[in-house]
């Protein structure tokens, strides 16, 4: 039997994702986002509020890094979504993670994030549905060893990423491997 | 110490979406989509290319379903991916799943996943960035009774969700919970 549970958009997982930029000055800002997908191999979408410090930054600078919260840094990228770098100067500072300038775009990469990639803004989208979407082309990504596999691959437990479930506003971990994708429905093929 | 994976996007973990078309002749498609994110709170996005069946189909009805895969129908959800609605002229049939007709959109409602989404289409954007996405209005999303908990809400792991892991082109599902969102990081606020 099926309820109705009325007009939500109910994606399930969703990822947390720590959007890096720097303002006119060169400060560092960090915003938690959940609501940015792929959209191609080197491509990412993220629909962010167009008065968040982030997209402001992004315009200024046209570049972002955009890493996963793993677990041990769950603390900083909780607060990271619910302080604003509108109104709180010491945003990033508060956390005590450390943040080095992207070799590659104007933007910072957080030491700590066990995944990050590095992005220039491409293109930044509004549509008259309402869709609001700053477009990133992914320029690298940078993985700490101790997440790779031997094949230089990662490992989504070592990886260890938070997984967002909007349902219950909690955060959860990964579970066991249960197939194979392009595998696992073969015998109907 | 980081290494660099190249210019690779690399969001995790990702969902497991299950479109639900109907073509001109009301036959049943589904598609299996990782590329979808929402972007209100009754609004997706899904970044499908143009030339699948499904967009063909979402075209001429204005209309599909979005449907959570669950690890009981993984086989079904994972051959949803590898076969095409263009060239196979059996795809749903082959499954032995059941497709009723939804009550609010045109568009078929697939009784076996525990969750899905009743969509209208409000946009089509094709951007100079190559972006390419359909923006979906959530006009209803019906649940499965046995995924729900006394307050109504879903619980995850009833909802026994398949998370996709691109890295490795897996499928897992969903371990502990580990904290609060709007709540982790409360202390350095």
């Amino acid at each position: 039997m099926k309820q109705n549970l009325g007009p939500k958009a109910a994606i399930f997982p969703m990822p947390v994702l720590m959007i890096g930029t720097y303002d006119e000055n060169g400060k560092v800002d960090v915003m938690n986002a959940a609501w940015g997908m792929e959209c191609g191999s080197n491509m990412l979408a993220l629909c962010l509020t167009s008065t968040h410090k982030t997209s402001k930054n992004l315009r200024a600078n046209k570049a972002c890094t955009v890493a996963l919260a793993d677990l041990p840094h769950m603390k900083e990228a909780d607060f990271f979504g619910i302080a604003s770098g509108n109104t709180m100067e010491d945003k990033f500072e508060r956390t005590g993670l450390t943040a080095v300038k992207s070799e590659r775009v104007n933007a910072p990469v957080i030491e700590e994030f066990p995944l990050t990639m590095e992005c220039e803004l491409v293109s930044e989208v509004n549509d008259e549905s309402g869709l609001h979407v700053f477009v990133v082309r992914v320029v690298n990504t940078l993985a700490e060893d101790r997440i790779l596999k031997e094949d230089g691959k990662v490992c989504p437990h070592r990886l260890n990423a938070l997984i967002f479930n909007e349902f219950r506003a909690k955060y959860f971990v990964l579970g066991e491997k249960v197939g194979d994708a392009w595998g696992a429905g073969k015998e109907l093929l």
